[in-house]
Order: structure tokens, then C-alpha cells, then sequence
């Protein structure tokens, strides 16, 4: 068997490289206590109302999933004020991705994405054979100006993380219409919201406003702010004519029954949203107040992590492993002199703070 | 917006349609008992084993799964006999015939199906742009001969559903040699073994033999046998080539934390999985021996379910509905003369015959 059994374009690709499971660590180092601040999961657990939910619906795992996601997209759609025909759910936010790039680009095609972002717009954009047009970050934000120059007659899709992933940066309204001003309705905007419960700036842009007049595609996530990443569920919203085509490349039953069920649950937890994200607002300050004495720069955040200059951040990522502490090493983004770290519970945050003035 | 915006592929598609929800039954016709035999669901549950293994792993659901899903098929590798890097899992066995053609079939390049037979394989290979090659099943069994003189220059993929769905019926051994003999390694062939926990014939191949000379990917489920179908967890087994190309299409958290706990422990399941069988292979001959007295004709199956001929599919799928029972119209496989009926349990059998007696 040769190498021209795969289609082409998956030689280029580098797959995604996950945070470091916890039980990995305590394996491999034979620790006991580990933190992980890897992988910006929600540190106060995940929502017990999500949980009960879950429990509730055991019983009647022997059955498929309902594949229309029904009673969840309802409650989203009237909680995001739109119709129900413009929600999908998917398998985490991630795989709403997958079905844009399945459903609107050809091979060959041009994606318009930022460098460094989120990956997995680069790696699921090759992986579909579309022709990868990176434009830099300008100090560390999307540099919409230049992502507009960028966009030609080939241009079917440019994805927009807001707020950005690794960077905890965000576009502001002005930018933002200013991009889509005049933007043809074939390209296709992707708004990557996972992280828009954190964001406390009012010029962060309501990018349901632009889904009547643009070809707009927002996705939400249930793994952070609900603290849901292990069951495997996110939402995507557009208009009905862009949702009807994601629906018909997805699989029927992407979503699982428990999913749903965590995530209907899940959205009436007022309570368990607002303690996450007052903790994360008391942990990032925390955070960013040692940082300062440590004398180490950081990236002010929008969301529930934050991305540290250390100098050298592999030898330095090595290092917190042996104490126990996972973050993230920022080699795979070219951003060697970097950590990122998750916002975790006060305890952790604090062992991160003393570990790091042990080991800089 | 114009249709232009989507990939031109899209347009041929008829999305899947599942089998009917029980509780939208019972909000349409107000309806309390509603038995569903419809969508080869196992009628006995889930098995507890795994249930309880959800439980224990609910605290951590705001951690990303193991993207490797390491521990399940560490464990599938040694039930197998083969080794860890020839195993892959999925969100639901579905998910592995979506990255198959999305690491191997480059647009333009030929599928070759059987007609009827599951439908996703030609839903999904018409999603990624394959032409479809279908040939007509002979006697309500795969017709590998001619499915083999369909395999042209131009053909990447060949799907063997064994044992069949809708039909239940299989190849054999010796038809599956026949058929791989002089086979192009280029030509990968999936055999799909959805079913094969129920098989009796000792003629039924057993397909990891032929990993080593072909290019083969055989994959199984948790959705029937194991009562899982609501978590979605199927797996993939091939050579490490093959293993590694699927790797670098999919999502890198595609299988969720319960899933793999629920599976890993569904296989310890010894009890359960007997159960299963002992009960499909009793409510088949009660079943088998009524529609007999109804003067029903049946196909002999080597599944959970069972396609039988009632003369005129539809309007007898509809009466059922209105007594409470939910069973497969087979209109979607233009096989209008006939229904498909899960094996249920012993009681719900008794009243799929009943209302059947009542109607006919």
C-alpha cells in the first residue's frame, strides 16, 4: 500500500495535540496531586443540574438520540431570541466547524484565518483541501483590516474567534462591522464565541445582529462556562438557509441523549454560571496581580485563561509538570516564549503562583 | 444568497430520517403506551455495567475526554487479538464511515453500495462528492459477484454491511474471498459489522484475517447489542496505516467521557450481552412462527430485526402507529411492500402479533 491511498491533502496536516490529561501526569510521574491548567476547562466542576439531568435520562440509553436535538434548540432559540430553525447542536462547538467546511468549501477554495489562533480552523480547513490564507495577529489581536485585504473571489470562509484562543483577546463592534461592510454573501462569517459568557467589555459585538443581512455562522460552546467539555456539546446559530445545509452533512445522531439533556439542564444553572464566572474574574485578578510581581507579562483576557510570558516557555512547562502543575506550552502556536494557563480555583491558583516563584 | 453557496454535492442529498421517537408519538396521538420497534434498539436496556460506569466519571464531565480514548482500545485491542495502533473509536460506528470517506475519497472518485442497504453509505459518499455505484441486491443478499465486476479504475471505497440492515441477511466466507481475491489494494473495503454480536452461521466471515493483505476496515457498535445507542460509541479496526489517516480526520474530542467509560464497561458485561442474545434469538422464532400463521412472509435474519412483506408497507405502518406501536416504514429503501421490526421483548412482541392479528 502507498501514501496515495489517503486523499492528498492530509499530508500537510499536524493533528491537534490536546492539554495533559490529568491521569496521564500521575502516571507517568507517579504524582498524587495534580492541577491541570491546560485546557481552559471550567475549574469549579460541571453544572449540578446538568448532572441530574444526565442521571435521569440513564435509563433510556438503549434508545438513539432524538437527531433533531428538538426540546434543546427550542429553549436556545428562545433564549437567543431567534427561531428554532436557525440552532444546531453539535458534538462540542468544534464539530460545527467540521460541517461548515464540509457543507461551503470546495477543495481548492480559500479560508481566511488568523495566525496565531484557535487550530483547528487551519487543521479542519486543510483536511478539506481549501487553500489556508494566515494573516499575523497585530499585538496580539485579530487584525480584521488586514483579514479583509486577505479575502479574494476565492474566499469562501474566514473564521473569527471572539474571543481569541490563545490570546483572550477580542474584536470590538466597530472592527467588526467594519469588516463585514460591503463583504460579499459568499463568504462566510464565522464567529467562534466559546468563550463570550466570560466577556465583561460592552464594546464586544451581538453578532446576531449581522445573521439577517450576512452570511453569518456563531457557535457557542457548553464545555466552558457549564463545564461540560467531556459529554460533547456546542450550538451553532445562523440563518435557516445556512442551518438547513449544515444539517444535511452531519451525521444523524451527532449529538448524544445525555448531551442534550446536560445541556437543556445546564441553561436554567443561573446560579452555577454565576459563581464560574465570578471565579474566574477573583482568579484573574489574583492572577494577574502575581504575575506583576513576578515581573512577568501577560495578555489582559476576556476569558477564563491567560497567556503568560515567561522568557522560555517549554523548559518552563517541563518544570510545573514535575510540581504537579499542567499548562499550556504554546510550542504548537510558534509561541515559544509563552504559557497559557487556565483560570483555575483559588487553591490552584494559588499552588500555581507559589510553584512558579520556586522555580523563576 | 444564492444556492451557489453551498457545495454542489449537497444538492443530491436526501438527509436520513430516523425511526420514530417514542415520546413524539405519545404527543401526537396522546397516546400512554408506546412500544417502539423501530430502530433495532436493544429491548432489554443498557447494560447496568456501563451505567454504573457513567456515574463514576460524571464529576469530571468539565474535563475534555481522552481524545486517544486510550483505555477502550487498549481493551477492544487485546479482546480483538490485535493491536492498539489497528483500533479507532467513534461517535457512534457512523462516525467511522464519514472519516473513511474523508481521509480516502477525493471528489469524483467511485463508491461502490449495494441497493437497498443502509442508507448513510450513500448519503455520506454523495456528501463528499463520490459517485455513486449501486447494485441491486439478488435475493435479498448482497450480490458480491457483480458488486466486484462494479470495481473500476476509479473506485477507493466498497461498503459490505454484514450482516445487512434493512435485510438481515449476510455474506458468507467463502463469498467475501471470492470477492477480495485479486482486489486493488487501493480499494479499501468497510465491512460494516453493526450486528455481528447476533450472527449464528458458522458460514460468517470472520474479516480480521484479511487485515494484514487488504486494505480493509471492519467497524462494530455499542448501539445494539450493548444497548447504547444513545451515548453513540462504535469502533473501527484496521492496519496502522489506515488507523492513522482516519486519526488525522477526526474531531479531536470526538468521543465523550461517558461513552468510553460506558463502553470499557459494557465489555465486562458478560451477563448482560447473553441476555441480549438469548432474547433476540427467543423472540425471533416467536415471531418468525407468528408471521407464519399470519401468512406473512419474512426474510430469515442474522440481526435483531426482522423485514417482513405485508403487501403494502405504508398504511399498515400507519394502523400500527395509531395502536401505539412504532415499526420502520421502509419507504426511504423503496421497499414499499414491506415493514422492518425490531425484535422486542417477549411482551412487546406479544403485542406487535396481537395488533397485527386485529389489522390484518
Amino acid at each position: 500500500m502507498t501514501i496515495a491511498l489517503a486523499r492528498k491533502s492530509l499530508d500537510l496536516i499536524t493533528p491537534y495535540k490536546p492539554g495533559k490529561p490529568i491521569e496521564e501526569l500521575k502516571r507517568e510521574l507517579g504524582l498524587k496531586e495534580v492541577i491541570k491548567l491546560a485546557s481552559n476547562e471550567n475549574a469549579l466542576g460541571p453544572s449540578p443540574k446538568a448532572l441530574k439531568a444526565i442521571q435521569k435520562t440513564l435509563r433510556d440509553l438503549n434508545r438513539y438520540p432524538d437527531s433533531d436535538a428538538h426540546l434543546l434548540k427550542k429553549k436556545l432559540a428562545s433564549r437567543l431570541g431567534v427561531k428554532e430553525s436557525m440552532v444546531i447542536a453539535g458534538n462540542g462547538s468544534d464539530e460545527i466547524i467540521l460541517l461548515a467546511l464540509r457543507a461551503f468549501v470546495e477543495g481548492g477554495e480559500e479560508v481566511v484565518v488568523a495566525n496565531p489562533t484557535f487550530l483547528i480552523y487551519e487543521i479542519a480547513s486543510r483536511v478539506a483541501g481549501a487553500k489556508v490564507i494566515e494573516v499575523p495577529l497585530k499585538n496580539f489581536r485579530y487584525d480584521l483590516p488586514r483579514m479583509r485585504e486577505a479575502v479574494s473571489a476565492r474566499t469562501k470562509m474566514v473564521f473569527i474567534a471572539n474571543p481569541d484562543n490563545p490570546t483572550g483577546t477580542y474584536v470590538t463592534r466597530g472592527e467588526v462591522e467594519a469588516f463585514l461592510k460591503d463583504l460579499p454573501k459568499e463568504v462566510i462569517v464565522f464567529f467562534d464565541e466559546a468563550y463570550f459568557e466570560f466577556v465583561q467589555e460592552k464594546e464586544y459585538p451581538d453578532t446576531r445582529k449581522y445573521l439577517s443581512k450576512h452570511s453569518v455562522i456563531i457557535t457557542r460552546s457548553f464545555s466552558k462556562a457549564y463545564g461540560l467539555a467531556g459529554v460533547r456539546i456546542g450550538y451553532g446559530i445562523s440563518n435557516p438557509e445556512i442551518i438547513d445545509y449544515l444539517n444535511r452533512v452531519r451525521e444523524p445522531f451527532n449529538v448524544n441523549s445525555l448531551a442534550q439533556a446536560a445541556a437543556l439542564a445546564a441553561l436554567e444553572d443561573r446560579t452555577h454560571l454565576e459563581r464560574t464566572r465570578r471565579l474566574v474574574r477573583e482568579g484573574k485578578n489574583y492572577l494577574y496581580r502575581h504575575f506583576d510581581e513576578l515581573g512577568l507579562r501577560y495578555i489582559p483576557s476576556q476569558t477564563n485563561f491567560i497567556l503568560v510570558n515567561v522568557g522560555d516557555g517549554k523548559p518552563l512547562y517541563e518544570k510545573l509538570l514535575k510540581f504537579g502543575v499542567i499548562v499550556r506550552d504554546m510550542g504548537a502556536w510558534k509561541l515559544d516564549a509563552f504559557i497559557r494557563v487556565t483560570i483555575g480555583k483559588s487553591d490552584e491558583n494559588k499552588r500555581l503562583i507559589r510553584v512558579l516563584k520556586k522555580i523563576l
